[in-house]
């Protein structure tokens, strides 16, 4: 039984199964075990399915507009049921992609719940798997990946109920679209879900415990999502913090303070986003002396638990929580492992928020870099002077850079607007490569498109923008 | 009047007015000559007013697609006048827009003809100005920024009529949309208006010389983008010749040749779109001495066109025929002459076509690459298999990448699909930075988005994509 494996990965969210599929591009006989779902929360629960939903909602928000373009429709409508169930099929599909990749790269899938007992070179595999019994695997390295889940407060209501209280996981799947709605919590799920309802016409409140929404964005992109989501209809509480969430004859109440004032808001239903928790429990971390900080596994820069053989990569591994942090950490481990070449653990983590407006982000916030002692350079773009913007009727929302004064070096970028969530990858980009704004300026962006205000950021930056 | 200006500059269009901008910015006097609209060809003809156009066309369509996302409406329409009246008001407040440009950077607009006679230490430059009178402009140097127009054959009848044989210039604001519409000549012009029209309902052709549509972009997309417009209904012609235009008591007939077989098609309207010629003329260009290849200035790598303190950018100094191209080309030539610092004249050149789906390119095609004797290494990915893509429901089209087989150094993109016009610049900022695949394998894509399909390209050149 010694070495079944060279590796095998516990948890099959992109994290997971993309360091499964390298590890077997390099050559390793690959074992993965998912306890529910190939494809993880992401695919199945998370990211994914969101975007179904969003995309649904967006183009019915469209047809409000559709005067603006010279069109018309007589009356719109969804049929709820649809939006969902097309939203579940697109989880599905990518389900069975990933179920396609494992067979392609000859990694077993073993469906159960893992649970680690020590052993060499590296920590047993007990799987009690779904089809009952149990299997021991043992390989040369494990590596954890078992994410995260939605963190609740039972204690103050903040925990899902299956009907009137919420977590991303009923959000997804609901009978109807509620009425009105209250979203705890101003992260990027918090806000997705509220777009979302609210494009299909619910009543959305947003509570934020912190002084701003979006709190990890740039302070100028918070306050611009603020007021163009309440342009859109969406109600705010900043600095509220939720003292009881309790039910309601016909929904939920909630009881918050803002500065020292209390409030009462009713709904018909409350969406509990604040904040992740890492899935550490019931692996048997404890017996084998892993460390573990509040919800997460500590490791090295490679993904070293300390414990021989054993790694952890992505949520289990701690924040930022994205699932392309996840895989970029995965295939960095096992090409460390693997020895086959330098890598990149440096590479800048860009955010994103598939509201309307989007936002997307990454290095440091204006803010951050004042913090760190930098000095800077900043540069701002708004979009309602960009041409393509403005011939698309999409002319909300802005670009701003961040660069450090003395070596001219992109520090960080922050949009908020339409299709932002595809152009930052040009300055995750940029940032990889360690441009500075000559690069930058030197860089021919295509006319008219809406990346221009990249450009025009990183020139305003340096007093030499040209179309404000 | 020796030295009015240190600079003038003839023509506004991008290529113009950002030029007389930078000047500005690098503490010149300056003035700009314009005959007809300030923003030029681009501004008012061209780029953005087609994108407005395209925009009501897309969104239009989306309405025959609702159902797929749970949405309905009971009856789609448009308003032709308002779709293009929207346009011509898009055109009219980015031509507003030049005008604030101009005055907030002291610029002095001259509106008139110029011409140009020897003098020194530049050309004088004799403006007949659309007020009545003349007036001659002295300056350090004179730069050419006349752009180009439609190329026409009047003696085949390719050439507008203002009722049944437009260019871009009358297919921009006819009285109706025509039920059935020949276009010819299939690069980004005619490929737009194909587009456009098809979506709102008009019967299109496309006629191409030469053996495939966009014949400029790489032979792959070129395909993919036949097959897909053949799905939306367009029609195409390849590799066929146009031998006659002739017009009907109801529209045109054309007379074409291909595979040595002829044919005559007929249609209510025809656009011709075969392109472009530089406008040289009537500029005094001759008496100066000024050399003339064809129909554009011949220059030096800085724009310099060997007459003393002349100089062209953009159109008029040859292909391609892009406005970011004539504005990366006119600062570069500004900054030269202040000799502020060293410039970038080999960046790479992005191509977009804004039709459905669109078509995105930047560096060699891999046919180029080939005839260069470079060794490559080439990548692909389909959007059918990226999850953003699945989750929005536009999974048409792909992601090709060509390397230096060598170096590793990324020499060409190609795109096909939804957005990709905002996507490309990701990969002009990577060849500008001389990216090779090794940092385009460590730059993290934000998940979902499409752009993780430019990750997943680079990979697969090198043997290790993760998603097919």
């Amino acid at each position: 039984m010694a070495n079944d494996f060279d590796v095998v990965v516990i948890g099959s969210g992109p994290g997971g199964y993309v360091t499964a599929i390298r590890a077997s591009q390099l050559g390793m006989k690959v074992a993965i075990v998912e306890r529910e779902l190939l494809g993880g929360i992401c695919l199945n629960w998370g990211c994914i399915p969101t975007k179904a939903l969003l995309k649904s909602g967006e183009v019915y928000e469209t047809l409000d507009h559709l005067a603006d373009y010279g069109l018309s429709v007589e009356k719109r409508g969804f049929d709820f049921a649809k939006v969902v169930e097309r939203s579940r099929k697109v989880s599905a599909q990518l389900n069975a992609g990933v179920t396609f990749l494992m067979k392609k790269h000859k990694i077993e899938v073993v469906e159960g719940s893992a649970r680690l007992e020590s052993g060499q070179p590296a920590p047993q595999v007990v799987v009690a798997q779904k089809a009952g019994g149990s299997r021991t695997l043992q390989a040369k390295h494990v590596i954890l990946a078992t994410g995260a889940r939605a963190r609740t407060i039972p204690a103050i209501g903040l925990a899902p109920d299956g009907e009137r209280v919420w977590t991303y996981r009923e959000a997804l799947v609901p009978k109807a679209a509620p009425k009105s709605l209250i979203v705890i919590g101003s992260g990027a799920i918090g806000i997705e879900f509220a777009s979302f309802y609210r494009a299909l016409g619910s009543e959305v409140t947003v509570i934020e415990a912190l002084p701003r929404i979006l709190p990890v964005e740039d302070e100028e992109v918070s306050k611009a999502a603020h007021k163009a989501f309440e342009k859109r209809g969406l109600k705010f509480r900043t600095g509220a913090s939720v003292k009881k969430l309790a039910k309601t004859a016909t929904g939920v109440s909630i009881d918050i303070e803002a500065d020292g004032k209390a409030e009462t808001l009713t709904g018909d239903v409350a969406i509990v986003a604040i904040g992740i928790v890492g899935n550490v429990e019931d692996l048997g971390l404890e017996g084998l002396g892993v460390k573990i900080d509040r919800t997460h596994v500590v490791t090295d820069a490679h993904g070293a638990t300390g414990v021989a053989g054993l790694y952890a990569i992505g949520d289990v591994a701690g924040p930022p929580w994205l699932a392309h942090k996840a895989s970029h950490e995965g295939v960095h481990c096992i090409e460390h492992i693997a020895g086959v070449k330098p890598t990149n653990l440096k590479a800048p983590i860009p955010g994103c928020t598939y509201s309307n407006p989007q936002v997307a982000s990454v290095g440091l916030t204006e803010a951050q870099a004042k913090e760190q002692g930098i000095e800077i350079k900043v540069g701002r773009f708004p979009f309602k002077v960009n041409g393509k913007a403005i011939a698309s009727g999409e002319t909300e929302g802005f670009v701003k850079t961040v660069f450090d004064g003395k070596t001219g070096a992109l520090i960080g970028a922050h949009m908020i607007g339409a299709e932002v969530t595809e152009m930052i990858q040009g300055y995750a980009i940029a940032m990889t490569l360690e441009a500075t704004e000559a690069e930058l300026h030197a860089t021919v962006f295509p006319h008219p498109t809406m990346s221009e205000a990249m450009h025009e950021s990183a020139l305003d930056a340096f007093g030499q923008v040209l179309h404000t």
